[in-house]
Parts: structure tokens; C-alpha cells; sequence
């Protein structure tokens, strides 16, 4: 049979990849307390890069809850298993290339952590760019747009985030939004400067 | 704060992503022994799709078994999982308009029917594309290059596909190649001809 395909034993390195494609791959991992604005912001960041026919994906509870992670229930041990794969796949779509917007509460610095070092252990390192999305509580309640924090305070919910369940705020995150002094664009401006000052995306 | 960011209230469209990235997703599933060829031919088309500038990645034993699945074990209920998970990290890659290319056994009928399941039931639904890599156990068997099925024949391994379990061959699979009619290139070109035909790539 006569072909005109060509090519190389083995694959691409990841610096050939990202030449081909033009593209560097970047995990943006969002953490916050629920209602903070994390699922909003990873939209219209998502929205914005694809504008600029930049491939970006976002991780939300939406895709992953009730795909990847439907076998996972609430308990601690699941908690740390729903984190720590959401960290493998955000790995597998910096290493297409993509940049990986993960939106999860993710209260525990240990998960947060784990999927840092997922990234920033792997050979080639991948950039690994943690979104404190940082809400006040009082903020966040009187919001409230599931009536979660109200359950949570009448003990229909157990161990909630920032009610009955620690939030462990991130000691140094790459980008701190503060979404009392940014609306959401100015939360995607910031996080986009972030990308151009490193190199990560054209500017 | 003074901002150029503008967008739209909630996420792009499937439609709206394709369009933007210029690019459509799929999932390519390729399944057939052990030795018969897959994550050869997987790498290769992979090689083949990145030079045409197109988003592609392949998901194989060694970025999903030692990342992702690296808590499952071998038995029957962990190789379901594994396939499992496998199907909805591909769906994904398919949705961000990347081209998923799996290399995995997958010697089961149920198991690959899951998976094409999560691709087609999908709102809207995403090209799923089962490559059978048919390769006589005859063949596989000569070649060995781990020396696994001497192992299976052996018995050191246990339920070893082809040897000791089932392989399940697809009945209808979208494209079945015959290894011992055509090379690595060919088996590329089969596969890159009918992603040109279903208008998944540009011809």
C-alpha cells in the first residue's frame, strides 16, 4: 500500500509539541469557598482565552462530578480522591498543550499540594498557577445562590466548607483575587496578565 | 479597576469552541492485543495529527496507569474502572476539541460499549471511532517483546487477554485494520482518510 505518511519512532517532546501547536500548557487552579465566584471566573477565563483561539478546558464540578468522579461520594478519603484526580487530568490537558482551568473548592492545602507537585515534579515541569479566590465568608453566605450555607448552618449539611469544615486559605498562591476589590473581568485581566508576564500566552 | 476584558454571561457552546479553535474533537479508540500494534500506530498518528497543527493526545499505559489509575489494581472490578475512567478523561479531551487517541486492550465488548456510550449519549454527541488493531495471537505471540505471554503461557501471569481471558473482538468497529496487511503508515493513512471523510479534520 502506498502512503504519504511520515514520521519519527517515538513521540514528541513537549517542547516540539508546544512548537507545533504553538501553544504552551498551564494548569490555573482556582480555590475558594463555595460561591466565592471560582465557577464564574473559570468561565469567563475560559471564554476570554478561547477568543484568542487559545485551547483552554475547564474542570468544573458540572464535568467531573457526574463523569470522571461519579463513583466518589463525601466522605474524607473521597474528597482527597476527587482532588487528586482532578489534578492527574489537568496534568494530561497542560501536557496536550491546553491550559487546564480547574474550578473546586479544594479547602485542604495537602490536595492543593499533591496536584502542585503532580505538576511541577513532572519531566519537563508544567506550570502549575494557584487562584486564591478569596471571598469573605459573611460574603459568600449572604449570597448564597444554592441555599447551601443556610443548610449548612441548620446542620442538614455536614462538614460545609467555611461552616463546619476547615478552609485552608493558600500561604502563597501565584494570584490572589480579592472579589471584594475585583469584579470578575478584573479577576480575568489579572490572571491573563499573569499568563502574558510569563510567557505563557502572547501578549 | 479599568479593564478590556469583555464576555459573555455563561460557557461557549460545543458549536462556538469548534469554530474559535478551528478544530473539531473525537475520540479514537483503538483496541487489539497485547504486541498487536496500538500504541505504535497511536503515537504515529498522534506525530501525524501535531504536524497538521491540530491538537491531538494519546492516553496509554504509560500516562494513565501511573498517574490517573494508579490506585487500581487487576482484577475484574479495576479493569472496568479503568476503562471506565479512561472513556470520560477521552470524552473530555473530545470536548475541548482535542483529538483523544486511546491505546489500551480494552478487551472487553462492555467496557468499550461504555465508553462509546458516554461519547454518543453526550448532548451533543461526540465522534467516537473504535479501531480494531487485528493482529493474529499467532503474531503477538512471536513477537513478545516484554516476554508476557511466555509469562502467561507460563502461568505467571494470570488471566492474560488472548492467553488466559477473553479478547473480545469488536464486531463493528468503525475501522479494522489488519496488521499483517498493512505497516504503521498505512494503519495512519487508513485512519487519517476516514477522519478526512467524516469532516473531522481538513482533507
Amino acid at each position: 500500500m502506498a502512503t504519504n505518511i511520515t514520521f519519527h519512532p517515538g513521540s514528541v517532546t513537549q517542547d516540539e509539541r508546544n512548537q507545533l501547536l504553538n501553544q504552551k500548557g498551564a494548569t490555573i487552579w482556582l480555590t475558594g469557598l463555595s460561591a466565592s465566584g471560582k465557577s464564574t471566573i473559570a468561565t469567563a477565563l475560559e471564554q476570554h482565552l478561547l477568543h484568542k483561539k487559545l485551547h483552554a478546558y475547564r474542570l468544573d464540578g458540572d464535568n467531573i462530578r457526574f463523569g470522571l468522579n461519579k463513583d466518589l461520594g463525601f466522605d474524607q478519603a473521597s474528597r482527597v480522591e476527587n482532588i487528586r484526580r482532578i489534578g492527574e487530568v489537568s496534568l494530561l490537558f497542560s501536557l496536550s498543550s491546553t491550559i487546564a482551568i480547574t474550578a473546586f473548592i479544594s479547602p485542604y492545602v495537602s490536595d492543593r499540594e499533591l496536584a502542585r507537585t503532580l505538576h511541577e515534579n513532572h519531566s519537563p515541569a508544567i506550570p502549575f498557577i494557584e487562584v486564591y479566590v478569596d471571598a469573605p465568608l459573611s460574603v459568600v453566605e449572604q449570597r448564597d445562590p444554592k441555599g447551601l450555607y443556610k443548610k449548612a448552618r441548620a446542620g442538614e449539611i455536614k462538614d460545609f466548607t467555611g461552616i463546619s469544615a476547615p478552609y485552608e486559605a493558600p500561604a502563597k498562591p501565584e494570584i490572589h483575587i480579592r472579589t471584594d476589590q475585583v469584579d470578575v473581568a478584573g479577576a480575568v485581566e489579572i490572571i491573563v496578565k499573569y499568563l502574558e508576564e510569563k510567557g505563557l500566552i502572547p501578549a
